[in-house]
């Protein structure tokens, strides 16, 4: 795709966010409260990383004459319209018929996006036939914005200069077309660059407000030109420190370290974004990534032993590309038999202390160090729930043990929660356990501290 | 507050779904990515639940000018515009300044607003004071709408004959203030309930322009009457039925058993959602559910043997409560020595074929059925990316096996997509081939099917 210069962009005003920018996000689905948008918020906090707030969005439901006039309505005040969604298969999926409408022209087989079409079919060895073909009937005249990865292609044109791109609604789509088409297009036109800085710090195991507190008690004379903004990435919370001149950048250096010796080992990793920087959208950092790299760097490996998070922590490990140099083999053992024939529990230390106990644990640690051979394990057993709970073991209980041949340590937490939630921050809890040894820090993690202790 | 007659509401429609309500959400927190929008889904969904559909929602920034010619042009079409957010105490909340000017009134200090602010000050101890007093700050003339349990009260008015309804931000103050006041002064101008119901097929395996050939194929003389939608939910894809009449419904008896032949198990669950359910927040249903489901009918256990996948077809299977009566164990084998010594994958087996082959898929399976007891199980093996494939097997390439003792299946597909969704698709691909096998049926899944086959 290409951009002309954007309309009314006042050569003097190049130092400020200027461009107008706006999101119209189709589909029932987004009406009726099936789905939450994800989209734009992405977008939104790219954009917002080269400096850009988005100036309006308008979600509409999956009819015609609604769409052509809204497209109309909004390409008459916005510089780049971003149209995502409509674009599938399917008989409700109305944008490229709206935007003929909106511009005048007929629709027709593009051959572009055919051949496109073609590959993606042909790779995957399907038939390209049927309802496929619709997303290659665009309007005349339009531009193709290539897909990375999906069947459906973008397409963008000029209207009451504007520039109208339509994008796909599958979010992965979106992303890929995002970061790798129309951002480096629209960059150019984007306000001066260098300005806005962003600088993210990913932190762990400490809420958004237990954060916030430390700040306010220790950082008092913080420098109003560097904002501070928190981001619950659950069970991760970033902290984004944005300056927007050069004066202000050059006080980071100064009070970045002051928030580091704040959080301790809790800051997982230091990310800068600049408006330099081609948008890539920062997937957000995961306490994986940061044991993986720790394991890497250390050339040692990793073993799991699970009983309620059922996987969730070997899964969390093995997404990160290249993990398989640093992950051994996970045991998941649900059921008290599997503890004792593939871990070694004894049946006795699971009849006297019952499966979610220390002993338990400690004992599927040892296993799991034997079994595998790798250098460090993590075991975990506790209650996920909703079932299963006691009086003297609620929901929520879990004993987790840790370390490697040398050294094994015990803690249990009582994080009562529903189900998937207790499942994400365990299996979170444990590799975070781990990550804490391979650093050598003695510091107690903010989750094993309770009220008045 | 009360709500008169809706200007464009001709009674003989009184049975259709003809209310123009249309949402305006406040807050440059919106607009830049910092907050998902979850305050409109909820709205959305309950008002769902009563017939009607959100005709339009537009989302800006804390932009005094933006909002009042927002506030002004949403409101010639809208029959009811509900306004969210802007109504705190701090200087960027704007709603109640821009609709003064919309509505040509001044502002003033409401005493409605005043002594309910009084006693919410009161019961908390705190001095009524500062900031908070802005918040009573409001356009003369307004209508109050109570908040149960926040400082900032709703307020309303009517303006271009459209009832204009400004309400908190703060979900939880948000929700309460619909369920207890705008939504029982809605309902009479509402349609007539119980007349949109959906149905929902739930299926795994066929994508969204394969389902739509079929109907095309077969269902030609498709009623009207039932409108037919499709979501994608990655990797299930959700088909819809909605009906907006009694006469409607009546044709969902007759029609849905032909849609459930064409899609035969490729249907996972078929839902009802109707007017009268209270708008339950539904989670996608997932394969993992399924499989779970029918393994507790039959009594019988599952276990995994999973190398790609590294424990993902273990942890989705064990996050549904009550699984730990189906699931036996899970062996994330990433490693061959550990294939070999856990699950008795003979080197040579290894060494002749590579991990990624039939020959070794079967030894994972033989080895956990060994190892487990479980009735089933399923094992995986293949090359997830972004590193490690070869001209023979690019990545993508996948082996699974599954069955019992007495019958192991096997199945290579090639899945060429980034790491996280292949994991993610082959997991659940891996689940199906359970859930297949207990339904007994010998149909072939649609991702096994190659072009010319």
């Amino acid at each position: 795709m290409t951009l002309e210069a954007t309309k009314d962009v006042p050569q003097q005003s190049a130092d400020e966010s200027f461009l107008n920018i706006q999101f119209l996000l189709t589909g029932t689905e987004l009406m009726v409260g099936d789905i939450v948008d994800t989209n734009s918020v992405m977008l939104a906090q790219s954009l917002k990383d080269h400096g850009v707030e988005v100036t309006r969005k308008v979600t509409l439901g999956d009819d015609f004459n609604s769409l052509v006039a809204e497209i109309e309505h909004m390409s008459r005040s916005a510089d780049v319209l971003l149209i995502n969604g409509g674009l599938g298969p399917t008989a409700d999926d109305l944008t490229a018929e709206a935007l003929a409408a909106v511009i005048g022209q007929p629709l027709e087989e593009n051959t572009e996006a055919l051949a496109h079409l073609e590959v993606w079919c042909d790779r995957r060895g399907f038939n390209l036939a049927g309802a496929n073909r619709k997303q290659i009937v665009l309007p005349t005249g339009v531009k193709i914005v290539a897909n990375p990865i999906g069947s459906a292609v973008g397409f963008s044109v000029i209207h009451n200069e504007c520039h109208i791109i339509c994008t796909p609604g599958v979010p992965i789509e979106l992303k890929q077309m995002w970061q790798q088409e129309i951002l480096p297009h629209l960059m150019p036109h984007l306000p001066k660059k260098n300005k806005v800085r962003t600088v993210k710090i990913h932190t762990f195991g400490k809420g958004e407000s237990a954060i916030q507190n430390l700040f306010d008690q220790y950082l008092a004379d913080w420098p109003e030109a560097i904002e501070i903004g928190y981001r619950a990435a659950s069970p991760l919370v970033d902290v984004k420190l944005t300056t927007r001149s050069e004066q202000a950048e050059a006080l980071i250096p100064i009070w970045l370290p002051k928030i580091e010796t704040l959080l301790g080992v809790h800051a997982l990793k230091i990310t800068t974004v600049n408006a330099n920087t081609a948008g890539a959208l920062q997937q957000p950092f995961t306490v994986a990534e940061g044991l993986v790299d720790l394991l890497i760097q250390h050339k040692q490996t990793v073993s799991t032993a699970e009983s309620c998070t059922g996987g969730l922590i070997a899964s969390n490990i093995t997404r990160i590309a290249g993990s398989s140099a640093v992950f051994e083999a996970g045991y998941v053992t649900y059921s008290n038999r599997i503890k004792s024939e593939l871990l070694q529990v004894k049946p006795q230390t699971l009849e006297a202390h019952g499966a979610v106990s220390e002993a338990v644990v400690i004992e599927m640690a040892q296993g799991a160090l034997a079994a595998s051979g790798s250098d460090w394990t993590v075991s975990v057993s506790g209650i996920a729930g909703p079932g299963g709970g006691s009086e003297e073991k609620p929901v929520g209980t879990v004993w987790l043990c840790w370390g490697n041949k040398t050294q094994l340590k015990t803690q249990c937490l009582v994080y009562p929660t529903n189900r998937l939630n207790f499942q994400r921050f365990i299996a979170n809890v444990g590799m975070d356990l781990i990550r804490r040894e391979l650093l050598g820090v003695n510091e107690t993690p903010s989750y094993f501290l309770k009220k008045g202790k």
